[in-house]
């Protein structure tokens, strides 16, 4: 729609700086002392929707971080399309990996560098504004109802009780998500499942305090080596987890499905090169792309214990600390997972040391149907702006809260990334290609249109 | 001698705040922060030598921190004792478990808490105060010099130099290091052999950059997963290092001092419930004596990678690192070992990291005969103040400088140590029992009488 063209060209300059606005409020869920930006990236957002042409715009408190609800209802007996997203970020250490601030965004090269370019405040914005786009162009013809997040870095808490006690306020005919990516701009692709995530920290103590290494060292278990063998001892000579019971309730994926998977574009030596690895690594029997899509993993997310500072410390340890998080693939169960995996490092805690461990969050993995009208209106809107079909492929992020979508309001979820892989998401540096920002805008509104008109 | 008794007992209370004084200095070499620090407490200690009747003092400047230098010289004829210890302490870290401040020394239940209180402060400073006697009661009658140094804690990387170039300064008939423990106040011992030491630190690369946990996770190492394997693979399963060639050089205990060993009293339900632990650790087939004294070990002093903040972060991350050190026994060479670690982790790394590892710093280990002048005056001091025979022991630290000492002067090495295992050296709430500093400044002018008199 040339109109649609027009507006954006016309207002492209203004819907960066808002953005750049955006990421300037450091919105980190995971943190106390963010709690007061939180807040105000809650009530920004809120203004932002209003401005957009939303004509409710609620601020919904939670026991966390605060929920924000909006709408443009047309006509209740059209479709309505339910836009899911999060104004948190991750935390952004290690901070002197930034070559510029994390919420100090700057335009280089013509990528946004700043914490929650693309996950997710950018993507979440080119909703707003593809929203302000149909709605200041008169040619919004379906229901749009937004329901933005502040928890979803830390596992969504609150969501879910948000969810179940509003279902009447976020009642649509399918939830729209970008909070992914697709191959590139040149391979356009579509997530059509998420892992699933348990995430859990272990403590691991030897004696009561730190001793002097020369004093006790070799009489005493070290709890750095103890931690070490445990984890060491969790995959084994082919990265195959060795946890009891961790792939029994995966879902083989069939000979189709790695077929297709196999096709997509996928170059090893630029995916090493890209990363800097020499060789890649992963649980033997199994490609790339389906070690990150189709099977589960088990990744050390932190580790921690005894002397870190400059210099040499002499001294041995009484604690050792880890975070471990695992991807789960259908039909893992997160809330099983977890409490195996809690149980496990006790069970596998030599009688030297004691082990306490906690959980952090989770989610359910998720699939979406290719045959469903959602997936269709998205894979006809890129076509539209991409001038190519789309590629069904399955990602290795999570977003816990699909299956709560799905379970609480009946409907389906569909997938609509227009990140990169490589736009260093959780990562110092992250980034979000102005190109793709501009293009996830104009493809929205064709995806509402293919919805409405199906 | 009743003389030095009364002398003590009327100025034992300022022999106390002097060493305070000493103790809120936080004169931590490893730490460039403190550089300063490092020279108040360096001309601290010059003024209390001074104050204590040494006619000479130097503070000689090195490349790092300065060495304090003093004598007292009676007649150029007579026995020379140089008296040998350090001013550097430990970094504090973890600052969250000390009761009260590192530097703000507190006098608890009998107990001198501060970092620095029996490393080696409070024992550098027992040898001052019995000069101070031995000067005001008129009853010197050798001479005495002292080295006091101020990079014990980082190895002396620049001792070595200054002995080899002051030989004639230096000179004297044995050296008297008070850097170590006794059993207890019950159970004198004295320390016949000190641990060499090699501490290394590596860094382990896997990605360029931290990655998501989700769109990487299961297709890239993770360099805190490989580093564990490492550290894991170092140890079998009898708790034997398996690194080879490690234990190609080590003397092996003959029968006659192992049973020497095993008839120090040692109490091993005690010693677990002092460390909090249920089971003890170690290498199989020695006991808790032996895997301290007379076997060499492999300990992690640190471990960091990832996140470690509050909350979670799905992260894979791109480095991890370690800080590794062993403790040697004669005749393994710390040179070689260190070589040998460094090597070793680059070897068994996996193809798709690389590891980058430094040396930190080492010692050789050292022992000392049980028939020379010197520990025979030290076995009499001990008899004359505890009216019991020392039991000769081998210590599980390390003094560097030792081996330095002997090659560079041709004189033999004697350890009078008056701390305990349960000191905390290097660890928070590090403490020295006031019973055991008295008993110090009691026991050393003996030791110089028996010395000159032998």
């Amino acid at each position: 729609m040339q109109v649609w063209k027009d507006y954006q060209e016309k207002n492209k300059d203004r819907f960066l700086n808002e953005l750049l606005d955006l990421l300037r409020i450091p919105s980190i869920s995971a943190k106390t002392e963010n709690k007061a930006d939180m807040l105000t990236c809650a009530e920004a957002v809120k203004q932002r929707l209003l401005e957009a042409g939303a004509d409710k715009v609620e601020i919904y408190p939670t026991l966390g971080h605060p929920i924000i609800f909006g709408e443009k209802i047309i006509d209740p007996a059209k479709p309505t399309v339910l836009v899911y997203g999060h104004y948190d970020v991750q935390p952004a250490e290690p901070l002197e990996l930034w070559h510029s601030g994390p919420f100090d965004p700057v335009i280089k090269e013509g990528k946004i560098f700043a914490r929650g370019a693309c996950d997710d405040k950018g993507q979440v914005y080119m909703h707003i504004k593809a929203l302000e786009i149909l709605v200041k162009t008169n040619t919004l013809n379906n229901n749009i109802k937004f329901c933005i997040e502040g928890e979803e870095e830390i596992g969504s808490p609150n969501l879910g009780k948000f969810v179940s006690t509003h279902k009447d306020l976020l009642k649509a005919d399918c939830v729209l998500i970008s909070d992914s990516s697709m191959i590139s701009l040149d391979t356009p692709s579509i997530d059509i499942g998420v892992r699933g995530l348990s995430y859990i920290e272990i403590e691991i103590t030897g004696p009561n305090r730190d001793l002097h290494s020369g004093v006790y060292g070799g009489a005493v278990a070290n709890p750095i080596t103890v931690l070490a063998k445990m984890i060491a001892s969790c995959h084994d000579e082919n990265n195959h987890i060795t946890i009891p019971g961790f792939y029994d309730d995966v879902v083989v994926a069939t000979p189709e499905e790695r077929k297709l998977m196999a096709a997509a574009p996928y170059d090893e030596k630029e995916y090493e090169q890209d990363l800097g690895v020499k060789e890649l690594w992963g649980e033997k029997g199994f490609t790339t792309n389906e070690r990150t899509g189709i099977r589960p993993t088990l990744e050390l997310n932190g580790i921690w214990g005894g002397y870190q500072g400059e210099g040499a410390k002499t001294v041995l340890p009484s604690k050792a600390s880890a975070k471990i998080s695992a991807r789960l693939v259908p039909n893992q169960s997160s809330e099983k997972i977890t409490a195996m995996l809690l149980e496990h490092f006790k069970k596998i805690a030599p009688p030297y040391v004691t082990v306490s461990s906690f959980e952090h969050h989770g989610g359910e993995p998720y699939m979406t149907p290719i045959d469903s009208k959602a997936y269709k209106a998205a894979a006809a809107a890129i076509k539209d702006t991409f001038a190519k079909e789309a590629i069904p492929v399955r990602g290795g992020g999570s977003i816990p809260i699909c299956a709560l979508f799905e379970k609480e309001l009946g409907i389906k979820i569909v997938f609509m990334g227009f990140g990169l892989d490589s736009d260093n998401l959780h990562s110092p540096n992250e980034k979000f290609n102005l190109e793709n920002f501009y293009k996830g805008i104009e493809t929205i509104p064709y995806f509402h249109k293919h919805f409405t008109e199906m």
